[in-house]
């Protein structure tokens, strides 16, 4: 049966954890806090059912625990950071902060980071733009390669995500994180728990053929999933957010970066790269979000197609999923489970469940 | 017989009726190089086969032809352009040609569009960044309706286009320009044309069921096809393409935009996005342009897939298709040619074939 945890209890579980294999009190809170963010907000695979890999990593001494992030270039409204191989979550934390508070001043920043590690969900980098009166957050990462591009035979390219979170005003914000291939590598491991079959186009096997099965599943399609459907868009879309992590942030491509989950080994050279548009340096504020009030609700009050239920908007579901989840706790399923009361037994920390 | 037609006579040609047609000698050039690169890099449905649409909308008065495009609110890295109505070939150019300009002040620049007109590639403008040394150029545009969201019944979305050109050093550049639906309208023009049918996934009839009838379709699906292959991702992204273009510029968004293919009359309230930015504020320029030539020269050489020839890298296809309509002339299929006829008699212009 799945248990429950009550979000804050796993935060500090987390938190605790983190702390215990080394990360500063405030680094591991604020790794907790987005290590957690994905399972709040719904994206079960990047949340605690990772915790295994992080801790192992920071276990086997492959992130650096006291790291220098620091500013390499920059400009009014341009910033490049070296994470000096931080984990993620506190190198992406910082790097957002600062793109913001640039952006405060110069109405756009774009900031990238090299040297970073991977994993974690992009959205939250992107959501912490919505902490500010009228701003608009963008989030891409690269990671080691998964996705095979078109015609070709073997992965050169990451899942790339993309997250991006535009306010409104009385609507709801209109909050994208979404992996540049078809689906995320998480949604063959759910496969894998939960022993369903994966529609054709999602992955492919070991000899790069299309497959159903999420055990033979060995790498990633492009969004579009197959050519005909235009999955060189998906391909593209990929390249585009692997230079501005990759080149642009003077770090490597996805083919270079390591710490895959099988690697506990080891610096990964991640790279990311972020932007904060202040909306107000285009046009009115107010009217900006009445604006986005009307499409955000004309596409919510939609007429669905035959047997559909509703029309969504980016963001909807996972705002539902918080809401139900930060009212009723954390479902954990029991594969996970067992994970983290290793983790705790190993750690001597009590498990809340 | 599809007959071929030297690229400097066909742009000749298209000048001078956008001479006649109204439009000032400087705007008809520009718009008649932008309308022409569509052809000479393969885009046939955005090229002369749409010549009549343009000259119709001139002809009833509906686009500007001595517009006042100006910025309205600016900053260092920031632009928002009114474009009075003007022909949209000058508004994107003009609009990006100061995005470039202020970027090799400040490093990277986001500039909006409102009150311009619709059609032409919007890679045009994205590779116009190519020319400076180290910039990479992006570009975007709204359209009218014509993309239903997943799970609604009716169009609500543009094909919302991107567009974006990065720099190589030995290799060819990386240069995308896609709908972010699966396909661009234009592709179903093809297919009705070449009376070929369509994949399934491409369209969706009056009644908004897929269809593979070419004359049947009547909307698009977003990039992803179908909600499990993750439609929703395409959706998103025309989302974010539609905020930058419309609400970011103080304009309409899709479901407003007018001046369709079937309308003549009346400005379309189109709006644009351009982006540039300027490697050397990132990184040493030399050194960006290494890895590029690295990363791009690994996928050219990767070992295709059983049953493929080679992988490409985006950009690729239409490079090649350049270099050949450069040499061989640009082919102009019959039924295009007979409306190019017909419009050389009205303006009393000299056709070229």
């Amino acid at each position: 049966m799945t248990v429950r945890i009550p979000v804050e209890e796993l935060q500090r579980f987390v938190t605790t954890v983190f702390t215990r294999a080394g990360l500063p009190e405030e680094d591991a809170a604020i790794s907790a806090e987005i290590l957690v963010a994905a399972d709040v907000r719904g994206f079960d695979s990047h949340g605690v059912a990772r915790l295994d890999y992080y801790v192992g990593r920071l276990e086997a001494g492959a992130i650096n625990v006291r790291p220098t992030i620091r500013a390499v270039a920059e400009t009014a409204a341009t910033v490049v950071f070296n994470a000096d191989n931080a984990i993620r979550f506190v190198s992406g934390y910082r790097a957002m902060r600062r793109c913001i508070e640039k952006t405060k001043e110069s109405g756009i920043c774009l900031a990238t980071v090299r040297r970073s590690n991977h994993y974690g969900i992009a959205g939250y980098y992107a959501t912490m733009a919505l902490e500010e009166p009228g701003m608009i957050g963008v989030s891409m990462t690269n990671a080691t390669p998964l996705v095979v591009p078109p015609f070709a035979r073997d992965a050169f390219l990451s899942t790339a995500p993309i997250a991006f979170a535009i306010p409104a005003g009385k609507e709801r914000p209109l909050v994208f994180d979404g992996a540049t291939s078809t689906v995320a590598w998480g949604k063959i491991e759910i496969a894998r728990r939960t022993r369903q079959p994966i529609p054709l186009g999602w992955a492919l096997d070991a000899e790069g053929k299309p497959t159903t099965d999420p055990f033979a599943a060995r790498y990633l399609t492009p969004l579009g999933a197959f050519p005909e459907l235009r999955s060189h868009k998906g391909y593209a879309l990929a390249l585009l957010v692997e230079v501005l992590c990759g080149q642009l942030a003077g770090g490597v491509w996805a083919k270079y970066v390591g710490g895959s989950r099988s690697q506990t080994i080891g610096p990964s050279g991640t790279g990311h790269a972020f932007m904060a548009i202040r909306i107000d340096v285009f046009r009115p504020l107010e009217e900006f979000l009445a604006d986005m009030d009307d499409m955000l609700g004309e596409l919510r009050r939609a007429r669905p197609a035959e047997g559909a239920e509703r029309v969504l908007v980016p963001g909807d579901l996972e705002y539902e999923t918080e809401q139900e989840r930060r009212a009723n706790g954390i479902p954990v399923h029991p594969e996970v489970l067992e994970k983290l009361r290793d983790i705790a037994e190993r750690y001597a920390v009590p498990f809340p469940a």
